[in-house]
């Protein structure tokens, strides 16, 4: 525990005024870069040796995942540890909901434990803000279905900021599956507010071209996009959400959207290749350019643990 | 961590002179009484900002649960945690057990790690005593089978004391399952050992007309009881468990035994409402008197907390 | 937490330079002789009230556990809270390997969370040491499918020691299942090691004749190596391992291998009974021998909490 780095910390910006991180779409960009810089903070004390500061001592923190995951959960518990926090898991499969329970009353019964924050991943769109409008504790959005996974989007940005310097003026493209993915849309209204060019890319069953209505760019070709990118940030093909199978082989896919060396060498010297794993591959990307210098795909991860001390902080650290 | 707070707690009553909590049906009115006067104290620590007492620092607390659960694990587990002890899961579905382990080796291995306490649920009725009677560690029932859950009873009671001021000359009707609950077993004993009088209610098939030969009032009719209990406790109707369906139909249970408005209205006008959750909404219990004015509900889910982290203080903080 | 021990604990020794701990085949006797000598210090440790040495203040362990298991894994976690250090689970189940990941990029991932130990149970051997050369943090096998699980052979061994005051020149048979258990394999390179000499014993089907040739004896009956063992280490069998049935019966393999009284008395009279449970009561070793004098079977596993104490220290507490 570093405590005295923990004293000379400082408070909770004045300008941060929200009790629960929802969502990108209604933060603004002062509200966004506040999370960021603070993040890059939390960056530099998970590289010193001891990387535990004392800033929610005595909180707990509630893992409500209704839905499997693996490395934002842990992430989130890591992150709640090294502020001191508490971390206690729900299980879902485990759970009350078996017996009946609404969702709402399963978590007023954990906030009449007298918890500090509920982490919250769900599969249906609304779930954190259906909870954040009936419950008292903080709410943090670990994922609500295809609609937003602030976290998730954040700590792209953040990586995304760390090899610019700066958000505004570039051109982002997320590329692949659209349709069923939360970080994609938490990504577009981020990166949109912070004023980046978002490009959406991938096959027309999984990205719809009204998209376009919100000021985004659609396009079916990556090959015709690669030239004038900064940043590909390559989605999942999430095989387990998929109900009408959205292309006609993964063969196929990867020739028309993965990520090769071919594709990385019609890019822009200086591009940069992210992705939210669980990575397949040599379907989205080919390992070489997943490993390769212009990937920043672990830098991501360590930035999910920065991001979300940040975030634990901002709600919970207010005096 | 509220040092201060731990060194003038004080050391654990010397009349509590008990290893384990296996159930009330073996407590004396003056023990019941000693639980639920920790457990009010430790209640008013839930209460503060920092919630962390650290009075069993370094002691190790193994959740051994052999039945799925979800707030009497999390409430055990955050009970020890304020307390400073450290909780270690045992997962019932992925153990030795599958591996055929006796449940007595599975707890005498665990006490060889060296485990201050163990934690147990278990579908059989005497497994919280069995292992009490073949390890050295403190043992906690959580339930075992359809015959106690000492805890559950305790928080339950505590909350009727809190709103009454006293138990002893009151009315408890336990409504429903009473076939398939060890909370109403835990109930019955606790309830007529400080001296309340008791009625069971429910359909015959669920309520056995035996009970009326250890001093309980038994009724076919919760109309008939509307107007002279003073505590209606809706126990959970446990679809899970039944092996035979114990009435035609979830509307005719609801037409019978709920609790609604309208029954209310009929009630005295200070009746309390409690239900061990999770609550079937409609079923044994409308939504608007669950979140009305008479309903306890969630006042029952802190002070469970607050009872564990006294009976976890009472057995394992003697010095 | 015992400060003031933890002070005086002193440094991990000079000799010791290993980063991993991933089979005791590379081991010196040495090397196994400082990790043992080790234990024995943090047993003295477990054995008090309070069993808290916080040697490990700040860092992070992950339990990476891609095959079930209760008593490794809580043993671990025991080990790591008992000297300070956080623990976190990755449940293999709800992992991202259903969503397509290989193993290396699951651990670079958790590394990439500044993660300073990981602990791997996996299906396949060599699992451990293909982690530990693709990840910088710290690797401890906890079993990689039948190859080593050097934790348990150490505690078999440091359990063994503490019985005869040294291992040299003991006899030590190893009876049973050989041909799926990594317990087996560990435990002949450290005997082998340390200087005793080892015996397999058990059905053909179990135990290849081309063990001789790495310098054991092999035999296939229990009575004709009674009089001449010191030490009988009961494997168990694992049922959940095999494909195909190695014997006829479960009944004659206890029969021609199971330890019993009258088999106990044509034994020499100090000789030490073993076993890494779960043991399967009647198959490998009647009740009365696994609670009797000569067993010494919870020992070890108190002693397994010690042996990954001093692992996690020595690997993780250079500074």
């Amino acid at each position: 525990m570093i405590e005295a780095l923990a004293q000379n910390w400082g408070t909770v910006p004045k300008t941060w005024t929200r009790r629960h991180l929802l969502g990108l779409e209604e933060l603004s960009a002062d509200e966004i870069t506040l999370l960021l810089d603070q993040a890059e903070r939390f960056r530099t004390v998970l590289m010193q040796e001891d990387r535990k500061i004392p800033l929610l001592n005595g909180k707990t923190c509630v893992n409500l995942f209704f839905e499997n995951s693996t490395r934002t959960k842990i992430s989130f518990a890591l992150a709640a540890r090294r502020l001191g926090a508490d971390v206690v898991d729900f299980a879902a499969a485990t759970s009350s909901l078996a017996k009946g329970e609404t969702i709402i009353d399963t978590a007023k019964n954990i906030e009449a434990m007298q918890v500090d924050a509920v982490i919250v991943r769900h599969p249906c769109p609304g779930a954190a803000k259906l909870l954040a409008e009936n419950i008292k504790s903080h709410v943090f959005n670990a994922g609500d279905g295809p609609h937003e996974h602030p976290t998730q989007a954040l700590l792209d940005i953040l990586t995304i900021r760390q090899r610019f310097g700066n958000v505004a003026g570039l051109t982002v493209a997320l590329v692949g599956d659209i349709a069923h993915s939360r970080t994609a849309r938490s990504n577009i209204w981020g990166l949109k507010t912070l004023g980046a060019k978002v490009i959406l890319c991938g096959p027309s069953t999984l990205v719809s071209k009204n998209w376009e209505e919100i000021g985004v760019e659609v396009s079916y070709s990556l090959d015709k996009i690669l030239d004038r990118v900064d940043v590909f940030n390559l989605l999942r093909i999430q095989f387990e959400r998929q109900v009408v199978r959205p292309f006609p082989s993964t063969r196929e896919y990867s020739h028309l959207y993965g990520m090769d060396s071919a594709r990385l060498a019609k890019a822009k010297p200086n591009v940069l290749i992210i992705a939210p794993g669980p990575i397949n591959r040599g379907l989205e990307v080919t390992p070489d350019v997943a490993d390769g210098p212009q990937s920043a795909i672990l830098d991501q991860v360590t930035n999910g643990v920065a991001v979300r001390m940040a975030a634990l902080w901002m709600g919970l650290g207010k005096t």
